[in-house]
């Protein structure tokens, strides 16, 4: 039997058109070592959307002609960036989980008929045929609603720390630090005892972390910041930081108050502080260049930070070990929140578009395809 | 005997203004293992301006109300930043030469008399006393005029390459690439079969390194400047930059060009090539913020270069390596050229003044404390 199954797509066209549509595949009966996966629900990213709109100008966004979808329009630059991917309708959807209901020959798959799985790639769909050992099982009783973010986040945060380590640094910062993701990070160091500097942009970002155990957070919208800032950093000693705005000053911001920390009852040095300052840029939550003032010293570096390219550096074994966790702890440390569920369909509707497209933290669509 | 010495000195004062001075100290003589340099050459390097003027407005810069010397005003930020030197008269000249005219008891003193040495720090003087052992001696033969830049330049080449093996690149990008230290490094790296990029900003500086034996050169000021500079990489296969200019849009440029370079060929990748790509920044020529567009993947780094930093990482053996190589080629390899000579007091005129703070690529001053 041969099933088929709506999946959301998005083509870059020559003619300098995004389209992200709703299209109707095949899924074929699993091989020996397959599994089909009943998609249940799957979060949109902010990393979802650099795939699905492909840098577009978001205020061209229209329905398209025909078919259930939108459009939108890219800048020569932003069209010559996604040269490669010219023409070819990608699946989305980077993450997402559902129940196994249809698996191949083999004891691998048998044993997994029935329980909730967690994948990555091509989640946005009804039906997604997969690898049987690509699948993250969950433990008994895991409902697939509560495990549609075992991947991005969690090992993102997780990741972090880990770098953290690696690094040879023992506290560390983080930036729109009330996300999803900043709460998973915040209850890590809580649970692996590291001290962690929040930084969020509104008072009641600022609650939300305490609530949660929070000890060091630092409001960028109040005047004392740089202050405030410094004194975490003094506190915690933490010299590496995770930036998830990407543009602007922010991170030029967080060397400097490193450097400052540092200096503090230090003698003269032409060249600042021999202690090493780094800060990760993960995410591009603020377009627009990084500005950098250099005003920290020499010793500091700033770069990408990517979750693929820190799994490729630690290697399979440890990247296992990490995502076991988090299939132990979905309910706990890696609890995701929602604020809405729409299904495949509405989550193509010009009015969610502009919703989750705004990256508000506090804000986070989950995709039923089950929904109607 | 005690002798004395003119030296040059900067003080950062309460006031906000520095000063540049001529002051008479006093020599004692030398300890068992301390020697007494007549100093002869000392080049003026842009991390020398650094020290001497604390970052003043030059356009501030008058002679002093007595005494020889100069002062300028400090912005209050650039005031805030000097505060752990304030009302500290320090010595000036990062590195120099001279002769060994009086030593002490010790073996490894005494065995220095008449020799031709290099050493750092302090060298804007007529006499300098130091520890036998901090001197870098010079085969026989050689003149102080010729081991004057020893140390800043010559380490700062050697440095990159050092650090490019170091970190598993294989080829290496110089900005400002027409100046002493870039003429070093292209020879360096003819001697040592490591392909360089060099970047440079006029015809005529791309033909001196030509005559250099330089195969790559990209000059910025024409408008095929960044296909030129994606053809080199590609040549090359160049991963780390090391940035003189420090601020502006160089350091991105260069980042986007070996982006472009890695992907010739490769398919669509959402987050860019998985290859890591570095520039350092170990120079400020350009003031102002780094303006950082991030087109370039998640895979890449931009860091501050110290030279200072660098010896420390890779310690004090390695260092030693390094310089006996600078002693052992001072007159090829590490040949330095100054286009002014001139006396202590001389390097305090408004003129000159104004003529090596422009920092021009193939305008060196040296000064000779002989000279009056």
């Amino acid at each position: 039997m041969t099933r088929t199954s709506l999946q959301m797509q998005s083509t870059v066209h020559p003619n300098g058109r995004v389209a992200v549509t709703l299209e109707r595949i095949e899924v074929p009966s699993p091989a020996a070592d397959e599994v089909i996966v009943r998609m249940e629900a799957a979060p949109i990213n902010p990393s979802d959307l650099g795939n699905m709109f492909a840098g577009a100008d978001m205020s061209t966004v229209s329905p398209c002609a025909d078919g259930i979808g939108v459009e939108a329009q890219l800048s020569p630059g932003v069209l010559r960036a996604a040269a490669a991917r010219l023409g070819d309708p990608l699946p989305m959807g980077n993450e997402g989980s559902g129940v196994v209901i249809d698996a191949g020959a083999s004891a691998s798959a048998q044993g997994l008929l029935g329980r909730t799985v967690a994948l990555r790639t091509g989640a946005y769909a009804q039906y997604r045929s997969i690898a049987a050992d690509h699948c993250l099982v969950l433990p008994e009783g895991i409902a697939p609603q509560q495990a549609a973010s075992c991947f991005v986040n969690p090992l993102t945060a997780l990741g972090m720390v880990e770098t953290m380590r690696l690094e040879g640094h023992t506290a560390l910062v983080h930036t729109a630090a009330a996300s999803n993701l900043g709460q998973m990070l915040q209850k890590i160091c809580i649970a692996d005892g590291v001290q962690l500097v929040n930084i969020v942009r509104k008072p009641e970002q600022a609650e939300l972390l305490r609530a949660l155990g929070a000890t060091h957070v630092c409001d960028s919208s109040v005047s004392s910041f740089a202050d405030d800032l410094t004194e975490a950093l003094a506190d915690t000693g933490a010299t590496i930081g995770f930036d998830a705005t990407g543009g602007g000053g922010l991170c030029s911001q967080i060397l400097a108050a490193m450097e400052a920390a540092l200096n503090r009852g230090a003698g003269y040095s032409r060249y600042g502080s021999t202690v090493h300052k780094q800060v990760y840029l993960y995410g591009s939550l603020q377009l627009g260049a990084t500005e950098l003032n250099r005003t920290y010293g020499m010793a500091w570096g700033v770069g990408g930070w990517l979750l693929t390219n820190f799994l490729r550096r630690v290697g399979q074994a440890s990247a296992q070990i990490l995502m076991q966790r988090v299939a132990n702890e979905v309910t706990t440390t890696f609890k995701s929140h929602y604020t809405n569920t729409v299904s495949l369909e509405e989550a193509l509707s010009i009015g969610a578009i502009e919703q989750y497209n705004q990256k508000a933290t506090g804000s986070k669509y989950l995709i039923a395809p089950k929904k109607s």
